[in-house]
């Protein structure tokens, strides 16, 4: 009632200007968490640390892949099965409430059973006030010792996402997709202002020593160059520690990190479990790609062969 | 005739073995150049580098893009079009000559005259003993604040290349074709071993301090992340010095680099004139594609938006 016969066109102006910038900002929260075999204290892990994300400001939060269990990948089970669920389930039911009672977007990760036979990979968007707003399938699969991935997940066949949110345009892409330039193109391409790629990667301990550095470098410089070619942010969610299976280790590398549309590290996790809290700002997006025009100057006349593999001679 | 009667079958095995090593291996020279307003000088330049990097036992030599001036697209000016040529034209014949005369591999930067009003920014690869193998046009055209290249070059026609040669398949891309993940995946497809960035790019002086690192940083992540993503060697060869037209500056920042495979760097310049010599192992691509196999893995039947700017709603 205050400005009622006293608000001029500057202060209507003003107004409106704070409204709009509060729209182009947000705060967004990573979640580098250590599994154990207990599924439940997973749950309780990963609802402590949204309730710490969202006293630090968090207006979105993302989890790392497959948060609920340890990384069962490492080994090929057909046990291992039985830790599906359906999607809506029971996680999705748990998160939804907590995202309605928080005021928060939730991006999570799940073992989703599609059917018998059919198990998918699976990232899910839940908004503000519960509602599950989709979900995205992992495209690409690995298969590499102690990532039998292939054993478990049908590739998706959902295509490439990007969820409109009251907090921008969030894409979904998931670990090994990462790695994949087309993926973070195709996304870019939906709309996504945000690239996430909740992740559970790691080193073989005996080749830490020899490879280590080099494969983390290249798993950082990937990632910051998805931001750099679609001017995008970029945000990487890892789990971290030792976890064993079939009497063999793997050690998740945390490194979780958030890439603003230029490339810069916004902020970057080391080796234990953090909430790494940051602001994004996507008018950056908007200007970069006004300094940086590669979207004005892609030859779309000229890809099709990318729809192939080599061509032999 | 040493061997005659004497060579056993191991002995047979070891010679065939050092043969085939060889046939993996080569070495590479960037030419890192400073560009005057005399071609005949710049041709000189060229010339003497070129020589001193046949005697650093190099067999495969790059110059950077459009040696043979100033940068010139810095204005736009109409008089600059007799700065072009014809292919075959006066630069190939000289640069055919010298690539006999030494038994190198030669990839050399041209300003093609193709007919009247037709003009493109194009890469040669010239072989051991002279002949020109054929040509690629640059297919992604910048356009910036003295960048003016929109104004004198037709874009590329002739799709994505790989030369094969003696010493190595050669994917020959120029300058701002490097931001374009698209154009890397497809020369590599095309069955490259090395990717070949002949540039010419640089800080606008008011930039330098503010963004210049970031800047730098980007370019050098972009191409280092094309050779992860497609686990080959990347050389990006680029020129240095101030050059100043139409009352403006640009500093051209050099910084040649060679990432591995795996994109680690074999070798970097600074911001002088220098002539880069490393030695190329390819066995090192089979290596990598090996352990991180992103080939295997693409989803050629989900790529289909990348023919496409992004969908409006």
């Amino acid at each position: 009632m205050l400005f009622i016969g006293k608000i001029g066109k500057k202060d209507k102006e003003e107004i409106s200007k704070k409204y709009f910038d509060n729209m182009k900002k947000t705060r967004l929260a990573l979640i580098q968490m250590k599994m154990s075999s207990d599924k439940e204290k997973n749950i309780k892990n990963a609802i402590s640390k949204i309730h710490l994300a969202k006293k630090k400001g968090a207006n979105i939060v993302c989890l790392p892949e497959l948060f609920l269990t340890n990384y069962f990948c490492q080994v090929e089970k057909h046990s291992n099965f039985n830790l599906a669920e359906s999607i809506p389930g029971p996680t999705t039911k748990i998160f939804s409430s907590l995202a309605k009672e928080l005021n928060l977007i939730l991006l999570i990760s799940v073992f989703e059973k599609r059917t018998s036979g059919i198990y998918h990979n699976t990232s899910i968007v839940i908004n503000e006030i519960g509602k599950i707003l989709g979900k995205y399938r992992k495209m690409h699969i690995p298969d590499d010792p102690q990532y039998y991935e292939k054993f478990y997940f049908t590739p998706g066949d959902l295509g490439y996402k990007s969820f409109k949110t009251k907090k921008g345009n969030l894409g979904t892409l998931i670990c090994w997709d990462q790695w994949f330039p087309e993926a973070a193109r195709l996304t870019a391409l939906k709309g996504a202002e945000i690239l996430f790629y909740p992740t559970a990667i790691g080193w073989h301990p005996k080749e830490k020593k020899k490879f280590g550095r080099s494969q983390l470098e290249s798993w950082l410089t990937v990632q910051r160059s998805h931001a750099i070619a679609n001017g995008i942010y970029v945000a990487a969610i890892n789990r971290v520690g030792i976890e064993k299976q079939g009497g063999k280790k793997l050690e998740f590398w945390g490194n979780s990190v958030i890439f603003d549309p230029s490339g810069n590290v916004v902020e970057k996790g080391n080796l234990n479990e953090q909430v790494l809290v940051c602001d994004i700002d996507y008018r950056k997006i908007d200007n970069v790609r006004r300094h940086w025009p590669f979207f004005r100057d892609r030859r779309i006349d000229s890809y099709k062969n990318i729809l192939k593999n080599p061509i032999d001679d």
